[in-house]
């Protein structure tokens, strides 16, 4: 069976993010008041060929640790559709 | 009161992703059969001060149309939590 992942790579607090810090200096410009704490993150999506949807999500946290997460800087939510 | 907004934005079917094409070619050397389909796109959140849900929810949209998506090769969604 085909399951689709969602996966969501965001910094961890305190990690700094200059493209966040970008979009949040260039809003009051645009008129956007009241607009903070903006974190630019990943949001990958697959495909997962599995049996069943516990070990399509097991498949999709084994890739999202080896290969699209760096953990000492990111944090991730695997989420399976 | 404050409301957090969650923005994916995604390339459009169709639109070249060489990023997701790298990660999916790297799969099957990791031991990673059965994933498909990569496709990487951003994951933006932000704080949004505004009076209610509805009003969070059209500045999210504002600010995603004005700033965080190219329409041409992009298509957002835009989520308040």
């Amino acid at each position: 069976m085909k399951f689709e992942a969602l996966v969501e790579v965001r910094l961890r607090p305190g990690i700094s993010d200059p493209q966040g810090a970008t979009i949040e200096r260039a809003l009051p410009a645009l008129g956007f008041d009241g607009v903070s704490d903006v974190r630019v993150g990943k949001a990958i999506r697959f495909a997962v060929e599995a049996p069943d949807e516990a070990t399509a999500r097991e498949m999709s946290v084994a890739v999202t640790d080896r290969l699209l997460a760096n953990p000492v800087i990111e944090e991730a939510q695997v989420s399976v559709l």
